[in-house]
């Protein structure tokens, strides 16, 4: 899998990709991501990429023209299966959407800053728009950021143990049962005794039981779907 | 306001803070954050932060002792408003706890790794359990980023146009209606005709009607809370 995101500010995407999981899959040649400064596609001095908004209002607008150019030198390259663009009135990201993700082959992301892209570039260029939650943030690195990181951790080989993935939260609409380690008492506070036991179909059905239980309480809507 | 963050991969964390409205934020002292790295709270020579779970199956879980090492070091310096516990079955972040938090004045995020924390630091040490969404992701600190960006931007003085966050998705219940800047025909994709009149009682209600169709369209259930 290759992912190309285009940006105003690769700096702040460095480190994410730099550590744990995301580092070891890129190292392992299982995803290759690379980052394209928007600034490197403008034509004039200032190396111009946003400007104010017709009709007055505040923020900046990202223009047309650079991202045009960028996403044009990319696609003459290799075909793309997704341009997508990270915004807050995209849809909404679910694991189910990550799940499909990771099996494309090339896919581009751009990330908006300021007040966003000019409308023209979401008309004629982008095949999807994603949001990671109900909430604004200062540019779409993160998010694509956080795209990524629940993307790639998905491809087959990138996480140590195979199963790990599948018992996660949202992969069987249930939250995650509570889990323990050592100590066996900590300040008095007690690891369930019925983990020890050994029993293994015993703990299997208090576990899916305590997923259940969770899950009703904090998200019913994830039963209901 | 001051944010201290408790995670095993400070290293991660680095380049969100570095760059753009974070950094502004930081240097211009309107924020504080600080990295705890959790195996400076550690006792034994391996500096070990997590076992497997007691009752068996895939993956580690991170153990209490650090964690309760590092939340007490950190209360003895001063109080905190909420110690938040950042995991993908947590309350789902919305712009409106974000606003909530900005207000806040001291606040602890401690970031889950692997499996996720033995469930005692849960039961007692976290006053809040946040998610960014429904997905799963390699580690907390990505979502703690998030929280962080979506948080400090609403500081007051952060963001250059005090009007700015005001007009954003979600702060009114609304998307953003579109957007567009220069040039005003780009390849024969041209603005709306509208937004060049100067007439803005006109453009500010083409802009409301916008905001609300796209709404309807992409998030009905955001016009039904």
């Amino acid at each position: 899998m290759r992912i190309d995101i285009i940006t105003v500010l690769p700096e702040l995407l460095k480190s994410p990709f730099e550590a744990s999981i995301l580092k070891r899959a890129i190292n392992a040649g299982l995803v290759e991501v690379h980052f394209h400064n928007l600034r490197d596609y403008t034509t004039d001095n200032y190396k111009t990429i946003d400007d104010t908004q017709f009709g007055g209002g505040a923020g900046m607008v990202m223009m047309i023209e650079p991202i045009d150019k960028c996403i044009a030198a990319l696609k003459k390259e290799r075909k793309y299966d997704e341009v997508i663009y990270m915004t807050p009135d995209g849809e909404t990201l679910k694991q189910g959407i990550a799940n499909q993700l990771s099996l494309k082959e090339n896919i581009i992301i751009l990330c908006g800053h300021y007040k966003g892209v000019d409308q023209r570039v979401r008309d004629h260029f982008i095949t999807r728009e994603i949001s990671i939650g109900d909430y604004v943030l200062s540019g779409g690195e993160l998010g694509a950021a956080v795209l990524c990181d629940a993307v790639i951790r998905l491809i087959p080989g990138v996480l140590g143990n195979e199963t790990s993935a599948l018992t996660d939260s949202f992969q069987d609409n249930l939250l995650a049962p509570p889990i323990y380690t050592k100590p066996r008492d900590y300040k008095g506070w007690k690891v369930p005794e019925l983990l020890f036991g050994g029993n293994l179909p015993e703990i299997e059905k208090w576990r899916e039981e305590q997923a259940y239980l969770r899950t009703k309480e904090r998200r019913p809507d994830l039963l209901n779907d």
